[in-house]
């Protein structure tokens, strides 16, 4: 789907995207500091398509998951050395695909004067295409993600939409570097796209599916042997 | 549980455990860039005591978690903003318990010599206290954690322990600074803990309570109505 080249790695003194502070504080009387970043917190949507059964799920090219599999091709060695620095030209690249994954719908809190489901329903509009009213998104839930590193909570919806709704191609914000594929997943082959590894996939499309599974089945009069 | 104070949060110039990296790529001809931090792959594992018929989670305290709290009660400002530095003593800082998660037994994959089940082993033994042999793990599934960020694989496993396994009290490597309270969970309670939001918790708790749901229920006799 893509090609992928040109990778250069240098250590980023200075990111606008990438953070570290460092808190300092007692615990139980105990002096301790931990390292971590602030970032906002983020909303999910799980889309169900109830003209053709199918999830809308996103795929892109995530180069934090691609530079995983780069190291991978790698002679071992460890994380806490410096990489070479430099144009990758010592190994040939892992193709495109090893970074490619398939998530749910998804965007930042970064707009203040917006509710949960009003960014929500935004980024079901940019990424998938989907004018959805704000009233039919459902929350599933929240959890925390990160926990380590920056501990933002994460909240996420159930949308159902109709191709009726389907007013764009979606894909994402072209200025902001975005190149988003929206994919449609078949109700009766979700369980086992979930479960097929060699699909790379956020945890995130994994639960959403069990739920739907579990909370819609009636409704959709699908099995429930997932 | 905790009690914690004399917080104050400085800029990380450099950080042992957080290292961003900034790589620079071709994408289909277009030149791009994205900061990401290399990490370490991890380990997961859903604990189940079937003498109890308990789910074994640790919880503990998340400094990054607690910082978001933090962030929440101070006067609505950009996260682009440079935090205000020094002693935090201008708002009361919120209670420990703000910062405290339920989690799943986790930890890195940074030992190359072992394989993922061995290093899943030594975890359930260090935070819970079981003596789990390394057979008795069953791989539930494996996916992508923090993709715009770090990408690392996590995988997660599903391991049965009985009283019998019970060794020491857990709690993880005091010298590390670890501070883990184990904690069970009746299996009959589980799914309402699971969506319980005042319970702060991680994704990877709700996802495999509900895998364990779906594919334990016929053994346990339990309702699959979750």
């Amino acid at each position: 789907m893509e090609h992928i080249g040109d990778i250069e790695v240098v250590p980023c003194s200075s990111s606008k995207y990438l953070r570290p502070f460092r808190v300092h504080y007692s615990q139980n009387g105990t002096k301790k500091y931990w390292d971590f970043m602030r970032t906002h917190d983020s909303v999910s949507v799980l889309i169900f398509n109830t003209t053709s059964h199918c999830f809308i799920l996103v795929k892109q090219f995530r180069p934090a998951v691609y530079m995983c599999e780069w190291e991978r091709t790698k002679p071992q060695r460890s994380l806490e050395e410096e990489p070479k620095e430099g144009p990758a030209d010592d190994v040939d690249p892992p193709p495109a695909s090893a970074g490619v994954t398939y998530e749910l719908c998804a965007g930042l809190v970064d707009k203040p004067d917006l509710s949960l489901e009003e960014i929500a329903r935004q980024e079901v509009l940019e990424e998938c295409g989907y004018d959805v009213p704000v009233d039919k998104l459902r929350k599933i839930t929240s959890y925390r993600s990160g926990v380590g590193v920056t501990g933002a909570r994460q909240t996420m919806f159930y949308a159902e939409v109709s191709d009726e709704n389907c007013v764009g191609e979606g894909g994402g914000k072209e200025q902001e570097g975005e190149l988003i594929e929206v994919i449609k997943v078949p109700l009766h082959e979700a369980m086992n796209f979930a479960y097929n590894e060699s699909l790379p996939k956020t945890m995130g499309v994994m639960f959403s599916f069990m739920w739907f599974h579990n909370n819609m089945a009636s409704k959709y009069k699908i099995s429930t042997s997932v």
